[in-house]
């Protein structure tokens, strides 16, 4: 590695991170899979996240709330059925057992949603100033249906790319509860448990590989996508599902949607006929804004996205996430 | 609770800690275990743990070895053999690199030698000034032998307490290079991976309950026993093991060994004779100093110490551990 130190941008689940990934844990744990949720044996799906969110409450979710859909995506993106949730908490010193007691509300508010189980945990206190309020870190098991197998390595050329929504809202919110600016109407993060309506796309649709758009966004897995199967990914912007305000913000300061996080959207490499797994996905309400966005193909190397007036322009993979500590 | 804000007693596995999980996490989440380790279905059985020790190397190990041995330790508690674990890394944006790849090998090595292998992780950065360096985050899975059952129901009047070594090693360990003391001979934490020396014992000894005894100390986990079980307990102080320096710090210090965290010490409850599990585990690396330390009575309530003069003095619950951040 080129650093000495570590930066935020390691953390930005983009290029920096990818190479401390590679470099430190892939070699040293000797790691067979870069994939969040991981099979172990007898069907067990298990996933790991540890959630630095700031601030810690926002609209449409809080880090308990994240910590739990976080997890059980994870989990869900290997088509497993999440059942079981691990989680410790650092707080800080000094840290209102009011805000703690409402926070671990939502943890088993969003659990019991998700029909998903909080078996154990962890409690640790570090004095003031050691952290930023609190941090909790989630383990995910689930269970995987018969039959349910989804990698890369099943991704042919001529599949196609399905979004269930729009890009850039959990970012976009938390970007206005952090610098306080007051969009109305406030942009909502789309934090959501995602497990449910991976069931239904996998019963409706011959799906080959799932993943959560989380940090780094679209842009950064389709290039992760890419460069695993050596196939050329061509995005469409005209069919890009973006909420208008979300829009109007990223535009105002200078980002790009497709390289946000979002908490609650997948993307999703499907084989065949989409037709009814569209039609189905879109009943279901975390779906209802679902989209072929564009397709996997060798007659290009890389990652573009076809602009409104028909050129295509390489989406790269970028360092860093432009903003931290958004999950 | 009394409290409106979080101490860092209520981080220090005593009787702070033990109110705020039953009045937080055990209502919100209706766990029926207060285990560290939990057994799902098939068998398996997981834990976590959140590691925050400070300062992050010290003689005997860090926090890479902590983090493992911690939660290797917790699943062995229920008997069962871990298997596999994963990690998230909450990293202070300047943290040394090298020192992240001293830690990661360090994971790495100690995974190696308790068998279990890491499958998966997380990494997230936060500012200067937002951790202490580092945080390390756990998750062991094992599974549990056939026939194998252990809990504190099955603990009755009669049974024999035994140590399988010395007390106090790790929080010394961690005082003196926190408070940079420079004691000759320094003293070493005792961290190390237990499961072995647990399958040891179940092949060779009726174990109805085992317990790591980590923070809170030995009389800590000596007044839960006895609170869950409505059964009392008396140790003899004659049969302490406590090694000869780490008793003269403490003394010095004015500290109890037995409210100490250790990080490589178990305590059993066993039913009948107990000569050829004390040999077997004397055999035993991690039990060289293995001793019988008391019984579990019906003829008192509560916790008591046989003092070298003779008297019973109560050993109670205390509602804080003196050290933070000791794992």
């Amino acid at each position: 590695m080129k650093d000495e130190i570590i930066r935020l941008g390691h953390g930005s689940g983009a290029g920096l991170t990818q190479q401390l990934i590679k470099e430190l844990f892939v070699k040293n744990f000797k790691l067979t899979s870069l994939d969040d949720g991981v099979e172990i044996e007898n069907r067990v799906v298990v996933s790991t996240d540890a959630h630095v969110v700031q601030p810690l409450f926002f609209h449409g979710g809080d880090i308990g709330k994240l910590a739990v859909t976080g997890t059980v995506n994870d989990v869900s993106m290997k088509g497993a059925i999440p059942k079981y949730l691990l989680i410790t908490y650092i707080i800080e010193e000094g840290f209102k057992i009011s805000d703690l007691k409402k926070i671990t509300q939502s943890v088993q508010k969003t659990a019991e949603k998700a029909n998903v189980k909080i078996i154990a945990g962890d409690t640790k206190v570090v004095e003031k100033g050691k952290a930023d309020g609190l941090y909790l870190t989630t383990t995910g098991i689930g269970f995987l249906p018969k039959g349910v197998d989804l990698s890369t390595e099943k991704i042919k050329n001529g599949n196609t790319i399905i979004l269930n929504g729009s890009l850039g809202d959990h970012t976009i919110a938390i970007i206005n509860a952090r610098e306080k600016m007051e969009l109305m109407p406030a942009p909502k993060s789309d934090c959501a448990s995602l497990n449910e309506l991976v069931q239904v796309m996998l019963k409706n649709g011959k799906i080959n590989f799932l993943r959560d758009i989380t940090r780094g966004g679209l842009a950064t897995i389709l290039n992760e996508i890419s460069s695993e199967t050596n196939l050329g990914i061509i995005i469409e912007e005209k069919n890009m599902p973006i909420k208008k305000n979300v829009k109007a913000v990223t535009e105002l300061l200078g980002l790009d949607p497709l390289y946000l996080a979002n908490e609650g959207k997948l993307v999703s490499i499907v084989d065949g006929d989409t037709k009814n797994l569209i039609k189905k996905m879109k009943n279901d309400k975390l779906g209802r804004d679902s989209a072929v966005i564009g397709k996997v193909t060798d007659e290009v190397k890389g990652v573009y996205i076809r602009t409104s007036i028909g050129g295509l322009r390489p989406l790269i993979m970028q360092d860093s996430d432009p903003l931290p500590r958004i999950c």
